[in-house]
């Protein structure tokens, strides 16, 4: 996945620049399945978007992973979007 | 707890009315245990309210148990908020 390809449901933006994602379930039960699943591999690979949720949605923030001035999307970036789609059954 | 007297933590906030409490933490570990803890409250009483988290925050919005046009806060949300209070050390 890059920029100049299909994004797999994230969208791209600017200020500050980051990716973001819109997940809906059908139950509460469903949501905290995603997010504990998510929680799990967020702390195994030590990275920890922001996540905002109610009963039965997850937005998620996704920043560059390397977090300097001039930081850009990389490819860590793309990938680590593709794993939480992962999530998404 | 009411309007009148100290809203331990809590600020009220209009457009979209509501009570706001950001709760901080030492660690993503703590974080978790926190929105685990309260996720097992919310299922039991069946509310729902928005979080928005990283590593270690958690930031709730609680809006009016009642949520038609003419909602108030009400002694239902601010012993809510108690409660989510209770679930933090």
């Amino acid at each position: 996945m890059n920029e100049s390809t299909d994004l797999h449901g994230w969208q791209k933006r600017k200020r500050p620049l980051c990716l973001e994602r819109r997940f809906e379930f059908e139950s509460y039960s469903a949501t905290r399945d995603f997010l504990d699943r998510l929680g799990d591999h967020c702390e195994a690979v030590k990275r920890f978007p922001d996540m905002n949720f109610g009963r039965t949605y997850v937005n998620i923030t996704l920043r560059p992973e390397d977090d300097g001035d001039s930081a850009e999307l990389g490819e860590l970036d793309y990938q680590f979007a593709l794993e939480i789609n992962g999530f998404f059954d």
